[in-house]
């Protein structure tokens, strides 16, 4: 039997090729190895309050753009977080056994109270509950996480022991895997590609939009004119043709110390391998954005399947706690 | 229209004469005036973690004595909190427009972390955030509190004003209507009547067993002997009496005073006059307790009525946040 994985993901919108490079790619490809379960997490997107009106939109352009990126609904559970209300009382539940210091103590809170000390409310401290709800609750075994998500899972495991210990044996410790995702760089050659930066392609682009994105990009800033050589090294143009344009990417370097290529053509034909690279999966795009009948079945038999699992487990649950 | 009210009634099992005397007829006399929403809190005893194997049998218990004290499932909405699973949706909500801050300083909560510093856990923190839910899930009003409530309810009508700023006009500040239920004492003459203290009378213990409880009770404590005068004003017998022999106060504080009545004597007509005044209320117990099937009816259409409104007021809440 395939383990069952677990995934939140943030609704922030369409996904860019620093998501789908960074994430996406790998929860397409654990569809087949595992029983994924992936949500759309909105109930955490309120944590911080923010943008609350463009929630909605946001979450449906996410989900287009992850079928399109190879989600199927047919291998993997797809929903929204809060069309499965079992989570809020899990994360109620389990907020009897998750002793306030833990939670006090996570760094990226800790950090949160650095940056907005006017807005740290109980939602924002609770965050590790109920992320420990979202993967209990499907009692997943395995949850894909970086680097930096590691002492989220520890305390989430943490979480789950206690309760364990207190009313016996009930969830499965998370365990996590380690997923090397490539960190992209955005277009402006030095930060994070991100939506906030402005220095991302979304998917949902055209190619006409691609175009003239990666044509306003920076690249080596050494290179003031034609005829210097470049450093490819240090020119994101060139990283992410090693993604797009991997079979020609010794030439395009080579290209770039002898000054043979400039970088207006180097960027052209990054510009036509991302929009070939994209196509097949911006078609796919268009056809479930015409179709919304389809993305509200998606959505709703998403959260059906889910909700089966968290009937299954709250009943279990509430029965150890006396509630049942 | 009638205004709404909202109470929570902790599941502490079978009702004592204290309670009875102190809230249950205070419940009972509202049911005319007010549309009254009464949830037995089962998710707040769980703050606490204590004792949840007796949870069950302590609601059934207690639903049972609030029935035969006179609550009326066709006048008021009586119900278990946690088959409304829709409040732990609203806790998780409100929680995020609670500052931390306004929590920590509760000084029930101020209290608790003194008394039981080991177990401090994150729902204990968020207890007055889960009360608000309970009430304004419900819309309501109005909420019956004693003195030491106050700081609690206040606490509901800022989060209210948070919430209803940030997200709109969405829930009434709930308002307290302060009931002088009278403290009573219990049979040890000292204690307010508490189960944990074994000084109490339930209202479902036999005449024998009340008789017993009131014949080992304490009196006047300077009346060591039959001749000696006795200090009616002192003595929670005499107290007991108000309730009990109204008509009779006078005659037994003079027949104490100069001693011509004994206190055996007055115990045994105290004895006598619990048992009268309760003996319809045990008949309606003692019925109810029979008929189970009745029970699991009354208890699962008072969830009912109670879920109806609270889905009502649950879209609305997502709606306004962007979940909707
Ligand atoms: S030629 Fe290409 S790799 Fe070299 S600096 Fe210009 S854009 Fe970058
Ligand atoms: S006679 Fe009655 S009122 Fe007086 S001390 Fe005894 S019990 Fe109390």
């Amino acid at each position: 039997m395939k383990k069952r994985v677990f995934s939140g993901i943030r609704p922030t919108g369409r996904i860019h090729l620093g998501n789908y490079l960074g994430a996406v790619q790998n929860y397409v490809a654990m569809q087949d190895e595992f029983e994924c379960v992936y949500c759309v997490v909105d109930i955490h997107a309120l944590t911080t309050l923010e943008d609350t009106h463009l929630l909605q939109e946001n979450i449906r352009e996410q989900v287009i753009d992850l079928l399109a990126a190879g989600l199927d609904p047919s291998k993997c559970t797809l929903f929204v977080q809060s069309h499965v209300p079992e989570v809020t009382e899990l994360f109620t539940l389990l907020g009897m056994a998750t002793p306030l210091s833990w939670l006090l103590r996570v760094p990226t809170f800790k950090e949160k109270v650095k940056q907005q000390p006017q807005n740290v409310n109980y939602g924002l401290v609770g965050y590790p509950v109920l992320m420990t709800a979202d993967i209990v609750l499907y009692k997943a075994e395995v949850v894909p996480v970086g680097e930096d998500q590691l002492p989220h899972l520890e305390l989430a495991r943490e979480i789950v022991r206690r309760f364990n210990d207190i009313f016996g044996e009930t969830f499965p410790e998370p365990k996590g895997r380690l997923t090397s995702v490539p960190m992209v760089v955005g277009l402006d050659g030095r930060d994070k590609m991100s939506k906030s930066l402005n220095n991302h392609i979304e998917l949902a682009a055209t190619p006409e939009e691609t175009m003239k994105k990666v044509m306003s990009a920076v690249t080596d800033p050494a290179r003031m004119r034609r005829a210097d050589p470049g450093h490819p090294e240090v020119c994101n143009i060139y990283k992410l043709h090693k993604t797009f344009t991997p079979s020609a990417v010794d030439e395009i370097a080579q290209g770039c110390r002898t000054a043979s290529r400039g970088c207006v053509e180097c960027k052209k034909e990054l510009g036509n391998a991302i929009n070939e690279y994209l196509a097949p999966l911006r078609a796919r795009r268009a056809e479930i954005a015409k179709d919304q009948a389809y993305l509200d079945r998606v959505i709703k038999e998403g959260a059906e399947k889910a909700r089966a699992i968290a009937k299954v487990t709250m009943v279990e649950v509430k029965r150890r706690m006396g509630l049942l």
